[in-house]
């Protein structure tokens, strides 16, 4: 099968708006500028034209025309005034860890990778902000704040970058506590569509100056500019970290303990389900021992006395519903390795069916309709046949199954997104979301419209327009193009 | 002096667009139309239109020509509808307590009065939120939520209505721990100036479904559409709470001890600084017998046992900055007044001073710029010779000040500019914002351009232009119009 006309990508645009599969050629007075003034930092070896050409979805498309390595906002604005100039496609690019095709260049164009801005440009501990270059990681920060009591607790499995979080609405872990993106990030630079350089907020803890920009491109998937220097929110390390592990029989115990966890407004940091599939990749994988059974990993922050009073009130809850002892994590190593072996459940799903892709689902739900929506959409997986895995940020209501499958197979993904179409529709009906975390891309973008209906996203695509009208900023993401 | 030329208003609109100060009539035929449609409910008569065309600030406008009392989302989509038809501006009204000029009918128009759209449509207590209509008070709501075990936290001076403080992005005192209307809004039901009626979001705790309409409109003031009803988060009802006050001989102490206070991460639920002058203003109001001193207003949440460790921690800071010994307010009785006078600081200071009116500021800086911000402002304050108050989020870094003046007194008006104009400065050299609540309305629109810059207030217009192409959701506010 030809890999540039794989149907999936196909099927996922609009009816009215096939894509272009074989993207015609730059430019070559748009090539020989951008190398003149770029050299080693423009590429159009194949290699690395194909290394930005995917994610990790399970797309394929044809590789953007050339890649361009910016070190600084003014090359980014350079790359933007030239792309502006031949009408060309620009996708920002981190680290290439996004989900949903976000990345692929189905309309051609210049990826241009800002991982190489990686400056920490202020750490403000006494405002608990930091402000760094979007190419910086989520690890790199930690590692930057490391001995200052501080630190940024959103974390993706991958180690994304803190401009493709902020692009994806990105969350994790911790978001139950701490926010995502959305709360976390204070004020951005961003280059327009149109070559200016803007700040969208200050480093006041709130404002109400005029439209939320800052907002409005925290989650727009580069469809509106590039983001090249964030502002975010930092927090106090605890005084004390506590993890445990819960084993129970069934998953619904697990769930409908998690329910009454938050339901009861107890402050819990982390509360994470992992499904007896993920359990023995895991173990597997990170050569854990760890009980192969549905378990909650949890954990506790805050002074002392609070993280034993958070303890003791989540024991008798799952207690109350049958959980086991907890077993702990008492050191930082034990817990970095059991949040590492976390992180890794995507990885390790991936390790245990060697050769294949994972289809990832990431619908969110009201907390009360959890045990419902998941217990449903677990007989589905199981009645399918297919390998799967299911881990869940269940505190927010937000879980991921990975549907293990042949990339080349259609049936199997076929029979995959089938799974995912029902588990979203079901979601839907209960007032939840088609995404928690992981953003629409390439993949969503009907299920958006389901979700908020064709007048909303209309409004969406007015905004798109009008700040990006020459549609050159990751065109055919989020939503079709459509005359409006 | 002509009410209706006061200089203010035009001197806050850019000289390339000044104000129709005499609106031209409605048409005769729109006229007839909302009488027969709205009966009534439909009014020209100039006392209602009056009421409808001042808020709480200073600025004197003509009054709107219609005003319209819409009890459904069907009735304030046909008032859109006609309002789009006939190019008539349309002004959503709560109940005016808006302090920037946001309500001013600058260019003439129907006000439309949502206050009697007041039903709270769901209370889901297992999920965290609340889903009611636009024109409920917060009071209201809390009052809604007595019984349920859980309160919704944000509460500006005023009993607004829900819907218009999420217009403006309102906060209050709870802000520092609860967060504002940008965190605490979920999902709002808009009818768009086309007339139709969409739903931003879905019940999710969180969702990276596309852009982030739901804080686009948030505010939005009113000028990207009509809110109409609103999903909001709410929290339980902290088993402890615990009110303090704690004097000090000087400001500067009790600023010092916030800025430690928050540095510290110490999860305070309330943290206002009330200075001398506001002091004896609310005691005189209130009946209280405060000591007359600048003082912090402080409230823990919690367990039992957290609350007290909460406060152990910050009355070790007070004390390390001569703060005197706490008062308690013990009782919710005493809780409420104590509260309740905070609140009465506004209309405190009015009365103390008949005749006058207040000139609010609204500024907001990194906690770490607190003390030289207000310290310097305060000296300007005093040497101004203005009778003033100062009262202060100051957990969040936001504070007011409120310059009393004679409003038919144009010295003491642009006395009272200047000085604001200074603060406003002084806030954005240190990256904080010209509005920490209030919003730009009629007044800040030349602060927000020097806060965020030409091009981001130009990427505003190209999203109210794209979504409001007539112009016709409540024009002349936050920005100037302008040739884009």
């Amino acid at each position: 099968m030809n890999s540039y006309t794989n149907p999936q990508v196909l099927v996922s645009q609009a009816k009215d708006q096939p894509i272009s599969v074989t993207p015609k050629d730059l430019p070559l007075e748009l090539i020989e500028t951008l190398r003149q003034e770029f050299g080693e930092a423009f590429s159009v070896a194949l290699a690395i034209r194909e290394q930005h050409g995917q994610d990790e979805s399970s797309f394929i498309a044809p590789p953007p025309q050339a890649v361009v390595f910016a070190t600084s906002t003014k090359e980014v604005q350079r790359v933007v005034e030239l792309a502006a100039q031949y009408c060309t496609p620009v996708i920002a690019f981190g680290v290439g860890s996004s989900l949903e095709g976000h990345l692929l260049a189905v309309r051609g164009g210049i990826s241009l990778d800002v991982s190489r801005m990686k400056e920490v440009l202020a750490i403000n501990t006494e405002d608990l902000t930091v402000t760094v270059q979007a190419g910086l990681t989520r690890k790199e920060l930690n590692e930057a704040l490391k001995h200052t009591g501080f630190f940024f607790p959103i974390d993706p499995g991958a180690d994304a970058t803190i401009g493709g979080m902020s692009a994806t609405r990105a969350s994790g872990t911790n978001a139950v506590r701490y926010g995502t993106m959305r709360e976390n990030v204070l004020a951005l630079e961003v280059v327009t569509a149109q070559g200016k350089i803007i700040r969208t907020g200050t480093r006041a803890k709130k404002s109400s100056a005029g439209y939320d920009l800052t907002r409005l491109f925290v989650g727009s998937e580069g469809t509106l500019g590039v983001i090249t220097e964030i502002t975010l929110k930092i927090h106090p390390q605890p005084e004390s970290i506590m993890a445990a592990i819960c084993s129970f029989d069934t998953i619904a115990q697990a769930v409908n303990s998690t329910i009454e966890i938050i339901q009861m407004g107890i402050p819990i940091a982390r509360v994470e389900l992992i499904d007896v599939n993920s359990v023995r990749m895991v173990n597997q994988y990170a050569k854990l021992s760890l009980k192969e059974d549905p378990l909650l990993l949890m954990e506790f922050h805050g002074s002392p006395l609070s993280v034993q009073e958070q303890i003791s009130a989540v024991q008798a809850i799952t207690q109350d519903h049958q959980g086991c002892e907890f077993e702990w994590a008492k050191t930082p190593e034990e817990r970095n390795k059991l949040w590492g072996a976390r992180h890794h459940a995507y990885f390790a799903a991936l390790q245990s069916h060697p050769g294949t892709r994972a289809i990832s689902t990431d619908t969110c739900v009201p907390i009360s309709r959890l045990a419902d929506c998941l217990l449903d959409s677990i007989q589905e997986a199981d009645e399918s046949g297919l390998p799967y895995f299911l881990v869940g940020h269940v505190g927010d209501g937000n879980f991921h199954f990975g549907y293990l499958i042949d990339p080349k197979n259609d049936m199997e993904r076929s029979k995959a997104e089938m799974l995912n179409t029902k588990l979203v529709q079901r979601a839907l009906s209960m007032n939840g979301t088609c995404s928690g975390e992981h953003g629409i891309g390439l993949h969503k973008m009907d299920f958006l419209v389901s979700e908020i209906g064709e007048d909303a996203v209309d409004l969406m695509r007015h905004i798109k327009s009008a700040l990006d009208p020459l549609n050159i900023m990751n065109p055919g993401k989020i939503f079709t193009d459509k005359d409006l």
